[in-house]
Order: structure tokens, then C-alpha cells, then sequence
């Protein structure tokens, strides 16, 4: 059997560990090749595919990244989409079976394909963490410890300044790291989506830092909104939440915090920052460990499954398990991290 | 109510952390006093202590150590131990419940006390990661992250000077911290005490990593042992096996795969470095979270019990359950390691 | 003697440890004591002080910021600034001697106190490297260092996506940061203020990166300047740079890269991640020398001077020497850097 | 013009990073080919080559260790060794000159082979920094870093457990490493070769800092020795020293200090960790620039030379007086440090 391996959407730090897995175990165990396909289901619509041995992967364990390449195509969009042209480019470059790294958008559309017949096994890959079929997702860990670093940095400058910094992490429709990283850090204030905080209730936390002399420090997850049609009592504030957005949620809270409550403040945008680099430990052993579990469901025949961490333990999950469900914060977890604030 | 917190045995990145939720918890929610006891049992037993409130935990959650200090002192022994004994003390010290931060002795302890009466919670400490009741402690994530980091340093050494190195990781009686950073810094051998292992097996393993021209990465951790009585066959390998240990397993595995293999071979032994410092953000979430929990566990009169993490929740578990059973490394996590092997 | 010592401007990796030095030298070997002024010349003029011994800086070599605190104020401007009223406060709080530490607004105000007769030793801080008297100055190497890492771990989503990443790091006058952060991480494009660039030079770089199928890296300083009135071949574009900025000049360079070449760009903008945190070790080491040198300048009464770093010692330069006169990266070293490019 | 690059004697982070800048340069501006020698001196003596163009060496900038691998063979020694061997086999592999990195040795072998007629250029190598022609020499800087994250890790095991930590780090004739990694994580003393001293003295700083109830630290180089024949009070000690060294110098200072203070104590030994992994940014660009001007200096023709920092700038000293002459640890520094102890 011929196994071809994507990588899709977002890169994410543990992918090429999950590559390598696969395919150590997949050629070392059961004897099977593999073949690269490039830049995700493009390249899977075009046929575009690299060699992937046992060489191919030496030492891609720390590697952030992918070999592979990645793009956000989706395979039943073009000329070339659907499941029949899919197929037929797949028996043409010669991949019996598929491998899929990827998030929601790449499950949702492996699902489809399975559906049609095609044998497909997935990994769930959201540097977000929002898939809700598995405990964690790779990368996560790696952007969470990242993301905390970077507030620990921030933090010695905040002190000496006495201001108050507004950290933007990523998080477009969950707060997991937000969460994570200002629990770590020892946040005054976390806003994430699932949570939306009115200007005064946020000014509020700032002020009884900055009471105490000490330098308030919020972390705000990208996809933050404030919970009511604000307005600002400064010209600069309600400007800038009116102004289309160059910068982030971050660029327009600091502002806005500084005019309401007279304390310093600056803003701070890790943006790729976390999305890069080596992986953590943890990450690398959870790619490791799923990456081999995929290529083990590829040899049980498990398709239309994604591989997924339960407690300490690698399980399989039905894709319809895994899509059209968002793993969001819930309320006793933002609850426990607020007991930190103000 | 004034609640006791003590830390016991060796010390462990997120002991502050944990020391840190609760007492933050625990005075802004259930609006209770603490009081430091130091350095573990031998506090307890002689009645040494120190303030504990909001001020005194301060930045505490990135901070290696025990603020609280810790010994390995048993509370049933010497002329003051024993629960009668104990629970005077701490009527004397005015000491209503008991936070017990510690390893399996010191939750063997508590339970005897509470058996006796006491009022005790406990959070499990263990870097080894070797409590069956608990998915992860606290300190064993940052372990296996510095000596991942470790293992990936000394591996452009090996490769420049085409050199086998043994590292050698914590992990007396059980190999987690082996097998994590082992499958992370993609080691060639991961010896550990659950899987004895004989000469010829590693040195084969060291050889065709060599054969590949390529540089033989071994980690093992402290308590590894060989599988047979092995007869060295060179003079130097014999007298290190026969010597009283100055140095660690690394520093006698070393000259022995040099002497069979004829690869040059270093031992790197990673020790205390293992222990100290900045917890990871992993477990400085952990730690926060149990700390958390144990307040919560006072509060709602659990005693007897531990607090530990089930997949992503931190549950309660009776001391009974967490004690006399080590976590060893299942037979299928090392398997799925030893796809590495060689 | 009682010596103050004051940190100004930007808070700076390494501040603490030049007070740590200045006191430990001070009172264990010229049995002098210390007071610490706060925030600044904004402590001189209002007489704002904390106590400041050996124990005060126990542990702060490795601590980021500064503990006195740190403000922009002037020392002769308000009713209470100028010479007579600064060593009238001076009188007034005790303090024989001043120790301060700051850039060159703050050397060139010490300058002139001095020239009226008070008795001031520099310490030259500037994060930017930009001070021409000494070789280097503390807190640049870390700025440095943590430039350099950020840039490795964007790489990697830039090569996996194919893209174009413009990193901005600080340097508002001079490009010392973005030169050696730059040439340490292999830039392809290295953009400083003192050499002004077309977009056509840019994009050319870039697109010689882009053609051999890599991933363009284009590190940017802060204060850098297109070398033309460029105007944009894209509406985009031109909108972006016509906008008062929000971001900085990396948000601006990132679509105009993109909108000409093709390349798909993203821009991260490191800001206050680069002064906070942890001093690398060789900023430590500086620090504490420099402290130390600060304090035996004030014994041997050289008033009016800063300690400088010159090859391996620490010399001591007259403020005249230091102030007026920019560090900016010379043309050599610049096209030295430039081999990388491309 | 086809030059030859080798790297010779113990690893060093920046190796790699000398031979891309050599490389880049050596291709971009000069037109000149390349061609790497395998092992050191050893592919010299027997013609061992590889490939080494621009595409070689991309992405070198950050790896450790060196790919051009590494021997201690010397070029005079063997049957296929001196200087009219050693120019037949530069001519029959067709190398015109040569970039030789290595320590004191290979700058004394160059010279030698210079002196009878070789092209040969030295860039200096030297991890413990004690070549006399250079301020710094890479590599350097990244032990120091290595060295000091390591004391802070153990630093706050030390503390939790009141013990006495005993940090041995590189350094087998000179105490550079020892020195700046102490005064950087503000070791309470440094023991170095250049300065014995006795136990007495040792257990006094030790035992100063115990009775202010912190945790002693002490940074030995593993070249230290003591300044007199001492006995030691307790047979452990005793035997500790007269026992062939299974350990290094810490693991014999430890128990000794233990039992002479009383303070628990307990050795930890750095060894190949500060040789291995990514080079610091301060390194990268000296390795960088070190390349660049070996190039440079081959295309002037001044064979007999290496290069050199001095200051900020880089330049060629000959090799005379480049080797011969250890630069050692001067009296001022050490006295420098030596505030911070006790």
C-alpha cells in the first residue's frame, strides 16, 4: 500500500513530528511506503506530490513547520475538485490510502470524501485547541508556553513603567490560550470570545491593579469583543474602535484603557510569534503518538476516523464527531483562571 | 478557619504555583487564613511556620522551589510525631486543616493521620510522574522539557565528533521522564527501569545507528537497570560495573558501549538541573489548578483525599487509591517508543 | 557618603543588575551606603526615595526592569528642576553623590548638573546600542537575542506557507538591533535607518528569495525610511502609507511587498518584547561590571563621566564624549551584513 | 582559486555559522569555489572532501556542531603527515588554500605548515575563550549562557532544600567560563585555575552564606585545583580525593564541603551541554563575521594569519602571536567577582 500525507491550513508547531511518526512506524512496522502530497488538498487537486521516506524525516521531530508545505484550498472547489477528480488524481500518483492533517475545514472535507468512498484517515490539527473530539491538539502546548514567555517579558517592563499591557494572543473563536497563557503568567484580566467583557468591567480590574502600585497586565485573545455597543469618552478612544483595523483587539483596548483610567498603557501582538519554531516536548511526544496511531488506523481500515488524545490515551473518533463543534472555554474554567484578577 | 500549607520531599517545578492558587483562592473566594509550615513534616513535628497570605504568594507561580522550604521528615517518627503529637502542634500553632503538597510518603503519611482523625487534603508531587492516581503531576512536564532541550545540545556534539552520548534523565523507579524526552529529542535507545534491557541489545542498537554514519543518542534514566549479570569484555567496562558509583548508570553505560562498539561514547548526567527552575507553562497551569482544587476540597470537608487531573478535569481521589502503586511505563508505550530505536 | 543611585527612559535588560553591583561593591568594599531615587529625575526633583542595601538587591542580577521605577522627566524643567533646587533635594534627602543610569537625554542633563557642581557618575543605557562612547551597552545583547529567536520561529510558518515575513524590531535612529539580529538569523533583507531603500530594492531581494523557491525573511529597525517618495502601485499600498500609522513600518512594508511581488506577506511587529525579561548572561555580566566601575568612579570623585565599555575593559569617558553624537551602524558593517541579502 | 575549509579539535557552537559566512562571502564577492575537508586535519592527511557550495551551507547560521565533522589527528604525525605530504594532498584534491578553524594546536600546526610554505588562514576556536590574539572567540558566549540558565534552574532546588550546589562548568586551563557564568547568576564563589584556593577558604564563603539562611552556590571550572595538599577531616573526603576521578572536580568539592560545614551539598556537572545546540545571536554573528574575513584575508593572500576580534572590529594577527600564550583569567577580575562571594 502506498499511503500519501497532507498537511492543510495554518501551519502548527508538531506537524512534521506528526509526519514523522507516521511514517517511521508506517515503514519500520508494517511495511508500507509513502508518498508526500504538497501543500495540502491543492495538492491533492493538482496531483502535486515529494518523495517521504524514512530519510526524508530524519530529525523533522523539532522541526517547526512542514515539509510538506500548506495552503488553505478547499478539494471540492475548481475544476479539478469533487470526489471523482480527487480520485482520479489520487490512483493516478498512485496513493492508496490518505492521511490528512488538518483543522475543522480539512475534517469537514475528508469527512465528505470518505463519505464518497475514499479512504482517508485525519489528524486533528488547531494550534487554537478548539477541536472538541480531543483533549488537546498539538501545537497548543507550544504556543501557550510561547505566549507566556513573552507575558513574562513584558511583565519586568510593565513594572518599571508602571503601566498596564495588553498582550494579544491568538484565538480567533476560543480563548484556550488566552486562558492558558494568563493563568500561567499571572494575569489581572483575560478576554476571550466566550467571554465578552464590558470597557468598564475591564477598566475596572486595571484600576484596582494599578491602586495596589503594581502594573496591570490583560491578555486578550484575538477574537475578543466587548459585550455592548461601547462608547469611548475620549475622541482617540472612540476613533480607534471605529477606525478599520490595522493593528489588533489589542492596538485599540490600549488606547481606550489609558483614557478611561489614566494609566499607561501599550500593546503587544505575538501574532506568528507562536506559531513558529521548535515544538515543546509535550508537542512533540503528542505529534509523535498520533501520527503513529494514524497510520495504525490506516492498517485497521478505520476511515472517516481522526485520531484524538483521551486522558493519556490515543483514541479513534468518527470525523462527525470531530466537526461542526467548537470546543469553546467553559464557564467553570474562565471562572477558576478569574479568581487571578484584578 | 486557618489552613496549614506544607510542601514535602524533593522539590519540583509548580510547588509555588500550587501554593499560589490556593491561598489566592482561598482568600478571595472563601475568605479563609493560611499559615506557612516549613520545611515539609519537620514543620509540622516542631512547629515551625511562617505568614501566608495574598502578599506573600506575589509572583509566585513562575518561581521554582518552596517558598515553604521542605525536608524528608517523617510525622511518625522522633519524640513529637504522631497524630496525637501532630494534631497538639497544630492546635498549638493554631492550624484548623492541612494542604499536604507531597510525594507517596508523604500522602502514605497523610493518610495515617487523617486516619487518626486529622484533617488533611493533598496535592500529589511527583516529577517522576510515577502516582497511578493522577494522569500528570505538576514538575514533570518542565522536567522532560530541559532535558529535551539537553538531548537536542548534546546531539551536535555527538554528530560533529561522530560520537555515541548517554544522557541520563530522573527516574528511579519508573522511566516517564525517559520515555517523554526520549521520543521528543528522537533518542536511538531509551533505557529504563521497567524495561531491563542487556548489553548486546543496546550496543546493537548503538551499532546501527553508527553503521548509518550517524551519531548514537541513548537516554536512560537513574534507575535503569542491565537484564542479566553482563560479563564486560574489556578490563575498563568490568571495573565500572564492579565500582561503587561516583557518577550515575550514564557514566558506567558509556565506557562499556565504547569498549563493545568501539564508538567513542560520553555520558552526560542531567541531575538537579532536572528539578530547578522556571516551571513550564504547562505545569505552572497544572499546579494553579490543584491548588485551586485542594482550597475547594478544604472548603467542602474532603479530607483524606487527594487532588489529581482525570484528562482535562482535576478530580478528587481517596488517598487509599493514590498510594502503594507506582505508574509504571505500560508495555505499549515503550513499544510504540522503540519504533525509534535504532 | 551616601550615594543615590536613578534609573531613566526606557527600562533596559541589566538595569538591576548595575544597582546590585553598584551597592554590593559599594557597601562590602568602600563601606559606603546606598538610597535609591525613584522613577528617575522625576525622584531627583520631588525627592521621591526608597531604601536601597545589600539586602535590597539580593537576587537581582537576573531580574528585568528596573526596582526604582523609571519616568522621562527632566531635571530642569518645573519649579522645582534646575541645579540649585536638584542639589538643594539632594541636601534635603541626603545624598552626597549621584549614580545615574540612562541614555543620552539623561547624560546630557547629568552633564550639565555636573557643570554646575553636582557630583554625578554615568552609567550610559540605551537598548539601541546607540551610544557612542562605549562599545556596547547593556541590554542590547538581550534585545538581541530575543530578536534573533523570534525571527527563527517565523521562519518556519513562512517557508511552510511560502510567505514573506517582516519582522520590525527596535531602533528608532540606529539599526545595531536589526543588524545582528538580522545577520544572526540569515535575513534576506536587513532595513535600517541610516540606508534608505527603494521598494524596488526590497522587492528585489525578495523576490530573488521567492524565485529560489525560499521563504523571504526581511528584518526591519523601527525608525528605517523608504529612500524615495515611493508611490505605490496599488491602492492598498499607497492607502497603507498615506494612513498615520497604527502599527508600525513592518504593517506598512508587509502589503506593499505583497501587493508588487506576489509574494504573499505578513508583518510581526516585536516591540516591548525585546526590553523585558531576563538579561542574557552577557548583559549581566556587563551590567555588574559597570555598576561596580560606577561606584569606584565615585570614590576616585570622577565627576562628570560615564563608564564605558572599550574592547574587554571598562573605561571611564567624560560625559562631553558621550552626549551629542550617534552610534549609527557604519557603511562596512552594513555591507557586510549585505552578503546575506537576496 | 578552490579553498578548502576545515574545522578541527572539540566542537563549538558557531562552527557552522564561521563556515557558511566564509562560504556566502567567499561565492557572492569573490568568485571563489570551495571544497570542505572531512574530520580536521585528519581529512587533510588522507584527502577526505565533500562538496561545499552556497546551497551547503544554507541554514547553517543557527546548528550547532560542525558538518564538516572533527578529529584531534595532527597533520605532522603518521606516515602521510608534515608539510610536503600534507601541500601533495591539498594539490591532488585540488585545494590552492586553506581555512583552518581550530584551537591552539591548529594554529600552531598552521604556523608550522605556513612557515614551510602552506596558504593557510586560521579563524581561532575556543569554547573556554583563552586565546590570547582575540577579546572573545565564538562560542564562548553560548557556554556562558548554557552555564548560567543551568545555576538559575539549580539555584532554586538549592534554596528549597537549604543545600549547598556545586556547579562544575568548562574550563580545563582558564576560568572564563566559570567566571562570567558565575558573576552572571551571582555564584557566592568561583573556583578557576588560575586562582587556587584552599578548602578552608571554600567552606568559608560557603558557610558565610549559610548562616544568612540562603543556599550556597559555587561555579568550579573543571580545571580548579586546590592551593595545598589538604587533608581532609572525614574518611569520605579523603577517599573522594585519592580515588582516580570517575567525576569531575565537583563531585570530589561536594561531599567535602558537605562534611566539613555541615551544609548538605551536592554536585552538578555541565559537560557537553555547553558545547551542543544553537549558538547564541552573539556568536552567530561573530562566527559570521569570522568567516567573512577569513575569505577576506585569502583573497589578500595573508596566509600565516588568523582573525582576530578587537573591540568591535575584526582583524589578522599572526599566528605567532596567536599561540604559545594562554590568555588567562587577570587578577582584576577575579578580585572583581570575587565581591560577589561569600
Amino acid at each position: 500500500m502506498r499511503i500519501g500525507v497532507l498537511t492543510s491550513g495554518g501551519d502548527c508547531p508538531g506537524l512534521n513530528a506528526v509526519i514523522r511518526g507516521a511514517v517511521l512506524k508506517g515503514t519500520k512496522i508494517h511495511n508500507q511506503s509513502f508518498i508526500g502530497i504538497r501543500d495540502g488538498w491543492k495538492g491533492v487537486v493538482e496531483g502535486l506530490t515529494m518523495p517521504l521516506d524514512r530519510h526524508t524525516v530524519r530529525g523533522l521531530g523539532k522541526q517547526g513547520g512542514t515539509i510538506l508545505g500548506t495552503s488553505r484550498t478547499n478539494p471540492f472547489e475548481g475544476p479539478h475538485g469533487g470526489p471523482e477528480n480527487v480520485q482520479a488524481t489520487l490512483d493516478r500518483i498512485g496513493v492508496d490510502a490518505l492521511i490528512a492533517i488538518g483543522g475543522e475545514g480539512t475534517l469537514a472535507a475528508a469527512k465528505r470524501l470518505t463519505d464518497a468512498g475514499l479512504k482517508i484517515v485525519g489528524v486533528p490539527k488547531t494550534i487554537d485547541n478548539d477541536l472538541d473530539a480531543t483533549d488537546y491538539s498539538f501545537g497548543f502546548d507550544t504556543a501557550v508556553e510561547i505566549a507566556t514567555e513573552a507575558i513574562d517579558r513584558v511583565r519586568t517592563t510593565a513594572e518599571s513603567h508602571k503601566r498596564c499591557m495588553v498582550v494579544e494572543v491568538m484565538g480567533r473563536h476560543v480563548g484556550w490560550i488566552a486562558l492558558h497563557a494568563g493563568m500561567a503568567a499571572g494575569a489581572h484580566a483575560i478576554l476571550i470570545p466566550e467571554q465578552p467583557q464590558s470597557m468598564e468591567q475591564i477598566c475596572d480590574w486595571v484600576q484596582q491593579v494599578s491602586d495596589r502600585g503594581r502594573a496591570p497586565i490583560v491578555v486578550v485573545a484575538e477574537g475578543f469583543t466587548l459585550n455592548t455597543m461601547e462608547t469611548a469618552h475620549s475622541e482617540k478612544g472612540l476613533d480607534a474602535f471605529n477606525r478599520p483595523r490595522l493593528g489588533g483587539i489589542a492596538d485599540m483596548l490600549a488606547p481606550e484603557i489609558e483614557a478611561r483610567t489614566g494609566v499607561e498603557s501599550r500593546a503587544t501582538v505575538l501574532g506568528h510569534l507562536q506559531r513558529g519554531g521548535v515544538p515543546s516536548a509535550y508537542d512533540r511526544v503528542l505529534s509523535t503518538r498520533l501520527g503513529m496511531a494514524a497510520i495504525d488506523s490506516i492498517m485497521r481500515e478505520e476511515w472517516g476516523t481522526m485520531v484524538a488524545l483521551r486522558g493519556t490515551e490515543v483514541v479513534n473518533v468518527p470525523f462527525e464527531d470531530a466537526v461542526g463543534r467548537l470546543k469553546t472555554v467553559p464557564e467553570d474554567r474562565y471562572e477558576e483562571a478569574s479568581i487571578l484578577f484584578g
